[in-house]
């Protein structure tokens, strides 16, 4: 059994009601259910946090205790050096994830600052990269 | 009746103390009495608070529970990206409030991140921007 | 009783006409009539321009003539430097008056080279931006 | 049973010998052998060229023929408005795939001209991405 | 005898009243009549206007009907390729002229559009910038 | 019978005079004599001015008195918001005619802050531009 | 009786069925009956190509062999210093043509590497940009 | 006796164990006990936070506490306008301190916000820049 | 015997016809003669394409086949990602050769990505570049 | 008695020999013959040097020794602040003179990191620009 | 005891009585009395060149002849290549002194191009940034 | 029999010693004396300076004294405009020589002012690229 975090950034938590047309109609927590179901076998985390720093404290705490993480740091992604800096400090995989496809969008979300340290990122493909993230991980082991 | 909220970001809870040269020497409190005065019929709000994920959960948090919102995000202004995603998943009017006139001081004040995503804004008008702030929000229910 | 100045700058002539999805159906005439009743005990005089050497004589002339100037360049705002050192000459308080939020159009007009010589500015707010500048420059005296 | 078309750009033809650091050291051929086993009941045909003429039209040929795309531009990525032309005059989902995190490389990687008129994009996976971008084609129809 | 055209550009009307910090406290009228007793054997004339195309057409009128032009176009220095054309057109000496140094001022006054079709330009000198133009342009003949 | 305008801004009443390398040795008023021959069933108006707010005077008036207007706006093409205003603000077709090959010339005249809202442009084709111009105008009606 | 070569780049294979709303729902073959019909006097030859270097041959070939060339390069105007080198190196007269108003659209299709080596270029008037280029070619011979 | 505060940023509890090739293999808990050791006569108080708020408000309390603040911002000394408002905004002198030579490091650590603010920085000389600014801070007394 | 490839990019079939003042006025056939006779002992193969993919591909089967390389990419030196991705993935020396000094040309000639992945190059020194490239790899084997 | 000291910088002892088109054909001795004879009364020292420490020396040692510096800083112009930094420490008043008009030339003359410094500059009007210089110098003591 | 080389740059001959208000009233041979007071154990030479080529040859030899290097480049800061690649070729360590905070002060003072070679820097701490540089290097021995 | 100059800027006295990974470990004298026996007909003489004015001198009395020169600035080859200008006041024909690739370097060393004005350069061949410049000026002759 592998252990996974699923750590998303802020607004995340208005998943299901903000923008539905960019971000779709359904809720995170509903979609957890089906993500566990498809993993079973697994144990998949989740937490949400709208404090910078509580997610660079997430991703310290992450170290050792996970086998891999999925980020969506939101806003976060174009403006944090410090999350950037605790990704770089811990030994664990890092899948950057983004609901929507980013360079369609302004300019300023088309830089990432986190994206560099982690080994890589999955865009646009809604939920869904969330469990491609995880099938990597697994399949990385 | 309506009902406001003024939300203040970081350092504003020194005004009156910080910089009388640029912000005056009256602090929001003593401001705020005033402000009440003037708007006697209505009830207004006041939130501040220096943690960008607190002012994000606060403009979250007032979608549906206020008829307008006078943001001052202080220094986020110019960095948040979560502040602006906030902005733009509520509903209700924002207006962006500055008491100085950003763009006579640094470069890197004259570029708003949140303004975009705000109905308007209104700045270097000093303390007396919030009000004319709530005296707009007002008229255009 | 005070006097107040609003000049208007280019193309602002057609308001009411042009683009009504972004500065609204009404004349700037019609819109004058309600200022005027909600300002009775004060003269508003309204001057209106489509060639900057002629705004900038009339900012120069305003100075000591009026108690104030409300102020909307159009897009004189954006490259005029001379209005600006109209503007920096004059001792009257000028407010920098747009109709629509400069920072959701293009980034030509996210610059405004007018603003920084000006006390303040208020935009986004459509025409009841010129109330709102009357309404701080009264406060202001 | 669904057909997808995986598209190969420049270099690719090079993958196993080609700088193993980066890519690694399996030839796409044999990676091809897996990733029709995972997903035996589909078709998947592969594609590589390194003109980028004949790119625009493999991708012109797949409307219609195909379920969806996973594309690998190379170093066309970021220099061909004539693919990202094709891509957008294609009505098939396509999925941009990178072997490396760009972000960790030389910064004119940084820059996708493609990827905004794709659906999304996976980078820095490894060969594991095209198997993600199929998986996610698959759950998408 | 020699004919020079001092062309003078926007707020220059206000020479003597404006920031005398920056461009002292003396009208051009006042200085005009030191300077013509200074080449008494000349004629100087003098033309002020604040509108763009007026200068434009100035600049045109002074081809053939004088010998030298020495031209201070305010703040049109910086914006205006309109007068760059017009100067660009005509075929007699013009020398710009700036009373204050452009260098120890705003970024937006260190660019000059219109310098590089001029023969050369002098700066900071305060209103003796004239005198050395016209004393100058004495001495090419 | 259609109605056409064309609009000549700054400098372009030297035609013929300035500069002969760049704009040919005619004048436009001899061309207009050819042009109007050649469609002679329609009516073409001519407008000159080297001043903006003309300029900007002239498209509004454009509106509904003609079918169509040809607009080389000469220097102001690099600088004029108000111009482009005007333009967005009329209903008529614009199509945006230069005489030389800007893209050949200085950097700043390769930008053009009209021409995104004209209909489309000519370039570089001399004087023929104005009649390629009404050529289509007349076919697009 | 003058020979004419209309060169059309990447994609243009697609016109009336790639996004209509941009280049219109009639395919090229179509519209050169038309054309042909109008200079039916004169050959017009047509080739496409998604090839760079298939153009560049043909943009070679071209000299000698055609009295003017009409060029569409797509997606290459952007991009092609190889293309423009080709043009420079022939002598016969190139108008670059453009259905859509490139200004309109993304930033990097406001950059022309091709079009300061042609003679000049018409754009954002549809497929008429080709009956007004060919026009010019002839009316210039 | 005097009172010195030691606030440091996000990752810097990692200190000892994050890439002790570029920050050292000691935590600054073991290296405080030193600290005070050098400086046995005075009181040297540490606090450490990963939330930018928290360092805002350590600093905004610090006035008037301490005698001197000795900031190593972590990350945020790159974001921060936050931070840079509350150090100008407070009376006791701030050093800013880092232990990596930031020039050597990605080019957005070259820039810091918070700098321009303090009275001056130590980077590059590893812990011993705590030392030697809390030696400069009991010198300037 | 070493053997070594010259490799000529696009419009350098052209060399002796186009644009004699910059690139003389010899084939580079005639040349090659010379440059034989020079290095008699080894063998000399010369390949020219306008094709960026069969540049990319001439320069992947070089490796192994060559002792050198002699690349002229022409306008592809300024564009090709895949070119330089190319030269990376193979282990034979290129030394860049460009016939003029792109220095005193246009800006965007100036930069090259081949460039840096090359061991060197020779610039502005005509076709004698293609004699001391060689020579050099001759002199490193 | 005024003493004026007119310091050169590197390459000017070349003058009457180098680029005569740009420069002029005279030495800089032959013309301060003529230029001590319009000031007999004064005293003119020359001083010229092509290295960069020497011409900071020079600025040091001038200040209390003469009553004004024309500065021709020749290519240090746009390259040393530490030639900026000993005019400002100076006292006397220095005014740049520059040959040829730098706003004709390439870009990197555009700048000037000393003219700031000074109290004026004047260019463009070839060696009489020392005569100007002198003459201001004079004018303001 | 261990031996120091204080090298200092152009115009900090002046220390004393250049810009008292922001380099201090003192001279450096004062101040380096009381440093060599605090550090008798051991050697201090001092070195001052306004010519950077002086600087580049006395960091040359300070290669083995001394223990540390404290280098206040003043202007050559910004500027010099020379120097910086001086200081990489070194093996004795170097530490980046400026007496005022550059951060502050001119934006070309915000780039040091020495700095990212040297092993740190101290800046905005007076003179007393010497006393620390020798107490680092004293320290890291 | 022919005369050459090689002249070497800043730090090329090091060479042998200084960064041998990027230099090698062979110093210029040593060098030399097999140059001098390559070209055993031709006198080749070598000067190295440290101070950009005498290499702007060296370069000065190079003029008529040599038939060629070769030209290693070292670190002002990116910050010299005075030696730039002292090459485009000379006639002998100058090559620029860099020992290594400056293009896998800082993107500070990306850039040449003085190669603009060189008739062409050798860069990344080692000290093999002095023998190269004396075999072209050679046969150039």
């Amino acid at each position: 059994m592998a252990r996974f975090l699923i750590l998303n950034g802020p607004n995340l938590n208005l998943l299901g009601s903000r923008e539905p047309s960019v971000y779709g109609g359904r809720s995170f927590e509903e979609y957890l259910v089906d993500l566990r179901g498809e993993f079973a076998a697994h144990a998949i985390v989740h937490v949400q946090s709208n404090i910078e720093g509580e997610l660079v404290e997430a991703v310290q705490r992450a170290d050792g205790a996970y086998d891999g993480l999925a980020l969506n740091a939101g806003g976060f992604t174009h403006t944090s050096v410090a999350l950037r800096d605790a990704i770089a400090a811990v030994r664990i995989p890092v899948v950057e994830v983004h609901i929507s496809n980013l360079l369609e969008r302004e300019p300023f979300r088309h830089v990432s600052l986190t994206g560099g340290v982690c080994i890589g990122s999955i865009m646009g493909l809604g939920l869904d990269g969330y469990r491609l993230a995880i099938a990597h991980l697994l399949q990385r082991r």
